[in-house]
């Protein structure tokens, strides 16, 4: 890959993960130690990492460090603590597949080589961890190099939480788009939407945009409509945390809104996402398991009570977009259009 | 009226306003007291009194409020001062008409009396503003006995920002649908939007609904599409600050975002609001203006910074909903349906 990265969200090193912990931005760059996995599990629940593509990573490393300290010569001892630590981490969040997806691959490494030792078995899962890692890098900058080329001067590109590069290995996926157009010249500006409940779009969008000079305007959630008709968005791009077979995306709750919103405005509204997110076991959006989250990220924003005691909530982390509402994939291996079914077949 | 309010959102006693501070809502009731009419337009600007018919009857009683304190007999110098005094407080929000309206009301009482004392004409508006409040508490009631006729047993309505007691005499406009609803012993449950960046709707809206026992849950604005298919929403009723001669509506921002999400998913939308949030002065919805506020209250929520310094907003108060979204207009008049133009012109 041929950008420099801004930032690293996510690195292993001495058998420990360090991660920038993404709730203390954008005021503060706070490097936080992980020593366990359970320490990683607490860490993606309480979203100090997040985004699809990252989960993926985290888990593979998160493997890795329980696995590293896990002392045995006996391979059914070594396998049956990994699927304890595995099935662990998949309870973190139920949404996002690529977490899936990495736990699978380890697990592949691990039974294919079931006859090895377990120093090289454990060698061989440090490889495949790192590959994952450096995979998502390349494939980060094959989704920007094809999303660029969605953009054109004069462009006014609406997104919605954060699709960058604390969501993924460092880059992103509808962040690489603007990053590489913004490496290529083009000149162009986001709308970037807050994001409730937790404002991933004020905190962690923005600050990534503004790392890359590129002008970036933040926005209530409700306000996109009015935006896109007064400020002519003429793109949507957003990330994904689950595809179906038939198109449908899971991806941070209010994305179903915009994809209405942009349907009607007749403006393109393009999903870009590793191939890992596409999850080709189920038919729709309706298998996807949609996390609920606590009452409290809506009632209580930043500690302070805002709402009346005890009032009920729906605070979903994700909805699902109907591949109806979405113009095209933006993956690394070029970009997808309808029929979906065809065009996934083809290149998944 | 035979409705019991659950409280008066602003009282005029002894030559003072006495409001309820809303910004401190739902926490604490604090009555504010009001002794110029300077501290009434601070009130507004921040708005601790808010919403389209509240401010009708808080422009008619800042007026009463300085005027009855103006001491002269000579009608120039009395008619220069309510000049300036009106034309103060309609600089504190160009988007709700009501407020114009009500000193349209107050100008032309003065005018018609020219010929008699100051003393009379003080008491003649007072007799106005006074009759401006009780004529709004007369029409919530019908548009509460109108709209509710709307609600069935079962049904789930989604509403927006505040649109209840406190953004009029006490009563309501679409909340007032719900309350008159409930007083008719329908069964049903409210979604409420929570109403970036100021959560009128988290704040306020839920805490009138669980003072009427109406069932409410509380969503971020953003989940509103989401809902509709979850929840199977099937009616969305809001207020309206300003309407056009077309239909076109400027309510609070995010309210085109639901309609676009409730003609999508088939709901009927409707408006509620008294015949005085009409401007048939007005073609379209092009031609209302709109409020832009203080960036910080998408930045700083409660003081605590969320985005990065510096980072560029677009903060509209409001927004226009174009009439081809909206199924009709709860009216005390009436319920106006399509073709607007020709109903708009019949009823009003």
């Amino acid at each position: 890959m041929k950008v420099k990265l801004k930032f690293i969200p996510l690195k292993y090193k001495n058998k420990e993960i360090i991660i920038i912990d993404q709730t203390k931005l954008p005021h503060k760059i706070v490097y936080k130690k992980l020593k366990n996995y359970k320490q990683l599990g607490n860490s993606i629940k309480k979203l100090e990492i997040r985004g699809a593509p990252l989960l993926g990573i985290a888990s593979a490393f998160g493997i890795l460090l329980a696995i590293e300290k896990f002392q045995t010569n006996n391979f059914n001892l070594f396998y049956n603590y990994f699927k304890k630590v595995a099935n662990y981490l998949k309870s973190t969040r139920p949404t996002a597949v690529n977490l899936f997806h990495s736990i699978e691959r380890i697990e592949k490494i691990i039974l294919e080589n079931k006859n090895k030792s377990i120093k090289e078995i454990k060698l061989l899962i440090k490889k495949e961890a790192e590959k994952i890692f450096n995979e998502d890098l390349e494939i980060s900058y094959k989704i920007g190099e094809y999303g660029s080329e969605l953009i054109k001067d004069g462009d006014v590109i609406l997104t919605h939480c954060n699709a960058g590069g604390l969501a993924t290995s460092g880059l992103g996926t509808a962040l690489a788009c603007m990053f590489i157009a913004k490496l290529k010249n083009k000149k162009f500006e986001v709308i970037a939407t807050e994001t409730r409940p937790l404002w991933q779009g004020a905190r962690l969008t923005t600050w990534e945009l503004l790392k890359w000079n590129i002008p970036v305007t933040l926005i209530c959630d409700n306000t996109a409509s009015y935006v896109m008709k007064l400020k002519k968005v003429n793109l949507v791009i957003t990330g994904a945390d689950r595809i179906a077979k038939n198109g449908d995306t899971a991806n941070k709750i209010g994305t179903y809104n915009l994809a209405l919103a942009a349907y009607y405005h007749k403006i393109p509204f393009y999903i870009a996402a590793p191939s890992t997110t596409f999850d080709l076991k189920i038919e729709n959006g309706s298998q996807i398991p949609i996390e609920y989250r606590n009452s409290k990220e809506i009632t209580m924003p930043f500690g302070k009570k805002i709402s009346p005691d005890n009032v009920k909530t729906l605070n979903p982390a994700f909805d699902v977009t109907p591949s109806k509402l979405i113009s095209g994939f933006i993956t690394e291996k070029g970009i997808l259009y309808k029929p979906f079914k065809k065009s996934f077949k083809k290149l998944l």
